[in-house]
């Protein structure tokens, strides 16, 4: 069976989502067993001229939303950026995971060529084709946040492991 | 134009090779600027217990690398983990860079439902169908390293911007 666009997209976007959900679940229980607040955690910054964790949520969310939303067509939700708690970041994701599971895959099928336009930074702008659009953006922005979201609840302490981000609730650690 | 395993894989893996090496150049010229030595930065960590810098980059290199020798079936050549220096760690990047470009691509094409067991953790292996593999695994393992690399770079004072990890030497900054 041949790769789509969708089957290039929706089921990674989806894992990761899930996986990070994860690593916020085990974090919210790691600053329960360490007492202290995990609610302390949505300020931390790996420089101080780099976003914040609550920052880097919120673009893993919308990497994953707006990417399906550009290459599909479908108008995505527009989120406010106001989570302060751990609680409302983790109904981020699940809102873009309810969102994603709206889309159907033959909306993004087939649309390889067409040429998207998205900002760079705050007044630039960027034309690829579906297809690089997704391998050379949207998948590399995802991980990106995901990643660093990760490193900032290690480099908290958080008792997490590399399966946590591949595996998720399967990593059974 | 479908989309192919080759396709979704080896310019993925050589863009973010390239990015990868752009952001070690810029820290070298950063180090320079800053007047200390580069390679004080190979041993860095977010966190006690993970992996240093040059480990980041070696897992980055051969999770580009071994995803291709196992999607294709064509054995990879093996580097050993003992580069020090910079220098050493760009090379690893252009040794990589050089065999995936040996690569044809119709050696991972076709290959979507192959049976691919790989290593996880110490003692433990997963198998997955080829496509699985490359979408849950190859790639979301990458940019893990990539990303850890980055972040240690940044939390580190190196002044990169999120478009030197995404358009490497394009990213005129």
């Amino acid at each position: 069976m041949a790769i789509t666009l969708s089957s290039a997209s929706l089921p990674i976007f989806r894992t990761g989502l899930a996986n990070l959900d994860h690593c916020l679940a085990k974090a919210e229980a790691n600053a329960a067993a360490r007492k202290f607040d995990p609610n302390v955690l949505v300020t931390v910054r790996l420089a101080p001229d780099m976003l914040p964790f609550a920052a880097q949520i919120r673009i893993a969310c919308d990497a994953a939303k707006l990417a399906v939303a550009r290459i599909s067509g479908i108008e995505a939700p527009k989120f406010e950026d106001n989570e302060t708690t751990f609680a409302e970041l983790r109904a981020r994701i699940a809102k873009t995971q309810e969102w994603l599971a709206t889309v159907p895959a033959d909306k993004l099928d087939g649309r390889e060529e067409i040429d998207i336009t998205f900002p760079v930074g705050r007044d630039k702008t960027r034309t690829l084709k579906g297809e690089a659009y997704l391998k050379h953006w949207a998948l590399p922005n995802f991980f990106f946040h995901m990643t660093t979201a990760y490193a900032l609840l290690r480099h908290n302490g958080v008792d997490l492991g590399k399966s946590d981000y591949l595996l998720g609730a399967q990593a059974g650690n």
